[in-house]
């Protein structure tokens, strides 16, 4: 499996980013790192290090600051480009970085195309029940009904390529009851009754990191995020991911926090590596084929 | 203290309350509980525990399926109106309900009437770095602007009786940087800058647990219980708050979780008697005025 990784990504990049990299070789030596950004920053890392990997150049990042789309439209030799354009290309087989979500997110919707209209960040949380697929986790900043049905369309057909059959997708609200929430809720609530998914009503937040209810947790982006980085603070436990997958563009692409460490890097490559190998994006299409006949 | 208690709310009432209840009063004996439900009821439960507390009349509640407002307007003889006349009329001095928030926050409402426009539920989340003050955690379920601002207001005055001298404000977001969010962020963020307040901008959700850069964290009340619940499910820490206070109604109302068991209603009121006890109410009106003459 070949990881096209952006070498620009992230608050320690590019050192963590080349550890990251060097590690995820050397704890599984079929994974290959193809590392994308500029060729002397890369040859200089390597040459400290003493290592060989293959480098693909790509001059410009997309800071933390910076307009995503915009900053990824006007920037042709970005590094979140050149990683999804080896994808498309079949030059790799997933794409990584740890630099901002918005950014690789506009770099895999413009290089790679989309599944699904609205593509979202799932992460996988494990829970004594099984694991449990949140999404969205930062994607989209506000919600539209339509796009948590889409949302628990797309997580459904990820939990069933992750092994879960028949994934219960809930919807996070404020209380179990039918008819609580906001607007957002209500109207979600309603059109996931009549959604190809087996909906089986609201959940709360203790029903993230607890597992219990459903397998696939839709939300808005917004309070996807604040949940998830709320929950990887709060708790103890070393198993939770230190990976999102872009789940919706037309490829394998896995994003990591920005303040990743070679550890978290590695981790991401390993990530994208075994969903390629289990062939995430055809069983993906071929799950939601089906759905689409169904609705 | 004397503390008005609603026997009927909460998943396992009456028992664990009662039980809350003598527990309370044996490890602070200087609190004195006035139990608000059906006599009988009381008087039952009492005698079967060989244990005396005052008792007034209440016989209706409010379920969890029940729309809140409605359901106490109606319920004239409500727990959830009787606990919040009991301090209207000086015969307590807090309230405390484990019934479901919206429920107690319409009694209070009602009954005692409002300090400001919009009440807030607040929690105290204790960290490292001292408490970090929380709202709304479900008062309201849209947000608006100027719904934020009144909870920067309001949460501001609580940290600063709760011993926090200026205390600084966070906007709970997606990303540190300014420009970050929906729209709902990007609008508050513009009034927070011009509010009565101490604003430090865009704060995140490992910010809740790990403190940090703000003493409040603001944001609307359907981020706020998805969060709170998802952070005391997966945090491993026995110091989490059990309680939170309804802010801005004229008197001290505590609500605990509907799940509470006897420990925790005990939780509830000794932390609403301490609330009583520090004055909480006059101190707020003071603050709250210093506030108003400043904006």
């Amino acid at each position: 499996m070949r990881v096209a990784l952006d070498l620009l990504g992230g608050d320690h990049a590019p050192d963590a980013v080349i550890d990251g990299a060097l590690l995820a070789v050397d704890r599984d030596p079929t994974v290959e790192v193809i590392l994308v950004g500029p060729p002397d920053v890369a040859a200089e890392l390597l040459a400290a290090r003493g290592a060989t990997l293959a480098v693909v150049p790509a001059s410009e990042s997309v800071a933390m600051d910076e307009q995503p789309v915009r900053g990824v439209r006007t920037k042709r030799d970005a590094t979140v480009r050149t990683i999804h354009r080896l994808v498309r290309e079949g030059a790799a087989d997933a794409a990584v970085s740890v630099g901002p979500t918005g950014a690789v997110l506009a770099g895999a919707v413009l290089t790679l195309g989309r599944l699904t209209s609205r593509p979202a960040v799932a992460v996988v949380v494990p829970t004594a029940g099984g694991p449990v697929v949140l999404l969205d986790a930062g994607a989209t900043s506000e919600g539209t009904p339509e796009q948590l049905v889409a949302f628990a369309v797309l997580g459904s057909a990820y939990a069933e390529v992750l092994g879960v059959r028949q994934p219960r997708v809930g919807l996070l609200n404020v209380g179990a009851e039918p008819g609580k929430g906001d607007q957002l809720r209500k109207a979600a609530f309603a059109l996931l009754e009549q959604a190809p998914v087996r909906f089986v009503g609201n959940v709360e937040g203790h029903d993230v990191p607890h597992g219990g209810p459903a397998d696939v947790v839709v939300t808005d982006g917004f309070t996807g995020n604040v949940l998830l980085k709320a929950v990887e603070a709060a708790s103890a436990r070393s198993d939770l991911p230190r990976s999102a997958l872009l789940l919706g563009v037309a490829g394998v692409s896995v994003v990591g926090h920005g303040a990743a460490r070679a550890d978290d890097v590695a981790a991401c490559v390993l990530h994208a590596a075994e969903l390629a190998r289990q062939g995430l994006l055809p069983r993906l299409r071929e799950v939601l084929s089906t759905r689409e006949e169904a609705s």
